[in-house]
């Protein structure tokens, strides 16, 4: 078969030597990438053998793995290393910025960052105008890449980033005669930015880059790393301004913080600049979660670049809500009450009264204890499930796929380590009195959450999808059965052939458990996204953890960890509806 | 092809299926990697028909597959989850202790480090005594897997961490009367364990088990984890012990770092007790090596469970140190100018007077210029020589390679920070002086040497190996030649030809250049690795990064940095040494 093949190729290969002109040959011949692009351009550019091309997209996954192997190439290593170095110098400048003010300043910091803005815009035009123009360029989509959530995420984060850059114009304009240009300059430049790359990921989140591939990769690994810096600023610029306001009910002394930020001599000249100031830190969480977003979307395209896919592996799947009832229902009831205690919290917490504000964290940690064991409980019951069900793993190697679990298991991480970090603290002063017992409760049990979620949606994305299944079954070819049953011919046939029973409309128990399980959790996923997206942080407002480990670390840890959080809880919901339509 | 491999495979199982007793089977019978590997275990077993077993030996890479989507399975999730865990608790813990010595202390976190070091040395008894004895257990190993310089290292360093443990043992005896006796419970457990786990991996670091695999994988992410703790311990104690001791030359305040230690009113019984602190501290680098070292190879260890590897992949290369003369040359003057000036600098270092100090530190920058530049003048040269060499690129799959390629490149990122973050801190303070303009040189070069050197052994490692070629021109076999020039059949027939002009002895200067460069930079790697492994430390005698970070920050850079930094330049060497022979 595969000897068949490479003839085949090779005699397309002659056939068009000929008569292809020969500047479309860009870099070294030498290279197998360009060759391999080379065959596979010209047969899907000026087809004149329809048999040729038949021929080469049945033998696509032939030639993915000629390509994969070339990943290892000179542009893929070029563009890895470009993206090392630009990371670590922007990490050094923006930890050199928060611990040593005076050599380094905000304006240093905010210079760099503009250089990458424009570099990244530069290649972005560069990449719409000429690379993605030509015909050959994006042969090929990846239907996985860029899914809606992202993409709408993208647009709704990048629409309150735009807000906060507003608003820092608006500040910095009043402090434009003593202070510098460049603090204007920087919100201007990035909300050009916050268009351009919205509109970049919204186009082409899903090519499969064939032409420049080198640049391509360069520039990809280019966005990816301007994004990540972008990141790591704003996140030390929320900390280092949380640990400059006195916190309310708090006795940590702020003076050696405060040191340098103490002499602030430069008054603004408009009286609202300081409503302006509040309402742009506000907005931070927002521009941390976009540049998240869009490094994940940066880095899919990457992955992507040079990749041959078939599309016709992606099957559409009918949503039929009808078939669930218990699960969607408790969901929505579990949002509703979220919501209301979310909103009496956000009430209570703001409130001078020590009293008001103890029973407005009462509620909220008593909330999230019965979300986290109800969520637990119906995981648990899904992965016992799991167990019983005897469905086949997915065969096919899927890149986004793995991608994906990449992410979400990442992303899972700053949840974890919050929490550990609270239980930690809390063990540690043994949790003296109701409200650290809750919290307590609340963190182990976020821990159980996490890793039996993780299991259950990365068990439930590799599983075959049933209609896959029935549709073998449908097909009562006896060829395709055999393919089916290949690996399981040792387990006895009452169990092999179970999958075969089901009718199309009535799901049996384990399917109609599994999709209720989903449709709970991706509820409940929901109500934990809205919570710290629009607010809540406890973390902050319970004094426990800020004594223990002192203001600056637990502000580091919980600025870092629960931008993942809040992604990997938007990222889950995806993923459930992906594990829901599957089930 | 794939279709008759099935049937093969279906046959060979039907016919044994009734002889093999069913008490073999372990797990559900609907686990496809169970499947897999009974297929696979059955036929290697007891092998009635030779013809079924070479049928399943050519088919390996079809089960391979088969095996490789089998890791998404439970064991690999469970075993993911458990090490994220223990990873994440381990950091709360220790950064607890770190930065709240009241409610965690030392004793918490060394009670939780002899629970971790039981549980793995009991994991490792259990699979030494039972998996591994089991014949079907090991039937494969990974010829890849912990190479001599991995299995030397970890002996040598295992030796000094055994001799850091004696030294701790005979401190804290001393202290026995009014300090917790778990100080000296811990060096001890950690000796035992420093035996045990050396031993371990000694003996089955190239295993690829194909027995009780969940619980191997889960075992081995314990191992990892368990190393990884401990040396996020190391780290920690060593960055606050140095903080402890007054700097000679550095006139930053140390009254904050030390308020917590001050109250040491618990006198030592014996007067060497200072002694053997001192010796134990300076043998903390080297127990963070061990724990590195551990790691990585538990972690390929943990890659390699349920793995089939046909070994006949492995080609062994004669070494032939005639071919090439001017590179070792310079290297080993290079290795000998390097141990001169280290140990001057070692000797002047230590005086008191200002003036000698400073002539070490410029004699060890120079000397760092000097081998910066050469090498990646060398590395340039052979990043040329690759550009016209067309030797093809590898196409078979190597995860041993592609592992040791992440593990370079990762590793490489402690020198990177360093680096960056000294050329940061030297930048903003303008480096006034010629030491400051030296270190800054240093720092530049080192960073531009380090994306060389990746680049470099990348290339070189993922080349079509010489002989490999020579082979197939000999072999003048037209089937052979067509595959190897299969994709190269646009580029101009006397290019692809030559490879086949070079006589067996007499290798082209392509080559000759090639080796040249390999066996500079790793004799350069020696004299890199030598220098830091040994005690020299000018980003602690040069102040002007301390003064700019403040020394708690720029203590844990190089603290994290430096030990993967050392890593990476004995990593080098192995795959320097490696490509020295495939070029």
């Amino acid at each position: 078969m595969r000897t068949v093949a490479q003839k085949m190729l090779q005699t397309c290969n002659k056939l068009f030597s000929r008569k292809t002109p020969n500047d479309v040959l860009e870099g070294h011949p030498s290279n197998i990438e360009t060759a391999a692009q080379m065959d596979n351009i010209q047969h899907f550019s000026s087809p004149p053998n329809p048999s040729c091309v038949e021929a080469a997209r049945e033998h696509a996954h032939h030639v993915e793995a000629v390509i994969e192997r070339a990943h290892h190439g000179g542009g893929w290593l070029l563009s890895g290393i470009i993206c090392i170095n630009i990371l670590i110098l922007g990490c050094a400048l923006v930890s050199g910025s928060a611990f040593n003010s005076v050599a380094i300043t905000a304006v240093h910091r905010q210079i760099f960052l503009i250089i990458l803005l424009l570099l990244t815009m530069l290649w972005m035009l560069f990449y719409t105008v000429v690379t993605s123009r030509k015909e050959q360029a994006v042969v090929f989509k990846d239907s996985h890449a860029g899914p809606v959530w992202l993409q709408a995420g993208l647009v709704l984060f990048g629409l309150l980033s735009l807000l906060m850059d507003i608003f820092k114009m608006a500040t910095y304009v009043g402090y434009l005669h003593c202070d510098s240009a460049v603090k204007v300059a920087f919100p201007v430049v990035q909300a050009v930015f916050l268009f351009v790359q919205t509109y970049f990921f919204w186009v082409h989140a899903k090519d499969c880059v064939q032409l420049h591939t080198n640049l391509t990769r360069c520039g990809l690994t280019l966005t990816l790393s301007t994004n990540l810096v972008v990141w790591m600023a704003a996140v030390t610029e929320e900390s280092l301004h949380q640990t400059e306001i006195p916190e309310l009910n708090v006795n940590v002394s702020h003076k050696m913080y405060r040191a340098s930020y103490g002499e602030k001599k430069c008054k603004c000249t408009f009286s609202v600049c300081d409503t302006f100031k509040e309402a742009f830190y506000y907005l931070y969480p927002f521009n941390i979660e976009y540049s998240l977003f869009a490094s994940a979307m940066a880095y899919v395209m990457w992955k992507n670049v040079g990749r041959l896919v078939d599309d016709h592996s992606h099957h559409h799947v009918k949503f039929r809500p009808k078939e669930v009832c218990f699960g969607p229902f408790m969901g929505i009831l579990l949002v509703v009450a979220g919501l209301v205690t979310f909103i009496i919290y956000e009430v209570d917490i703001l409130k001078e009264d020590e009293g008001h504000r103890n029973r407005a964290l009462l509620i909220h940690f008593v909330m999230n204890i019965v979300i986290m064991s109800l969520m637990s409980l119906s995981t648990m019951i899904g992965c016992i499930v799991y167990r019983l069900d005897h469905r086949e793993h997915v065969s096919e190697k899927n890149p986004t796929r793995s991608l994906d679990v990449g992410l979400l298991v990442g992303a899972s991480m700053g949840q974890f380590i919050i929490s550990y970090f609270s239980i930690v603290a809390l063990v540690a002063t043994r949790a003296r009195g109701y409200l650290n017992a809750l919290n307590l409760s609340w963190a182990v049990l976020t821990v159980l959450q996490l890793g039996l979620q993780n299991y259950f949606i990365i068990e439930g994305l590799n599983r075959e999808p049933f209609h896959v299944m029935q549709e073998a079954a449908l097909h009562t070819n006896a060829h395709a059965f055999q393919e089916h049953a290949e690996m399981s011919t040792i387990i006895d046939s009452n169990k092999s052939s179970y999958c075969l029973t089901p009718s199309e409309d009535k799901p049996n128990w384990k399917r109609r458990v599994l999709k209720e399980v989903c449709a709970f959790l991706l509820l409940a996923n929901i109500i934990l996204w809205i919570m710290p997206a629009f607010g809540a942080r406890p973390q902050f407002d319970h004094p426990t953890e800020i004594k223990f480990y002192q203001f600056k670390m637990w502000a580091a840890i919980v600025n870092i960890g629960l931008p993942f959080g809040i992604f990997y809880r938007m990222h889950s919901v995806a993923s459930l509806f992906e594990v829901y339509l599957i089930s």
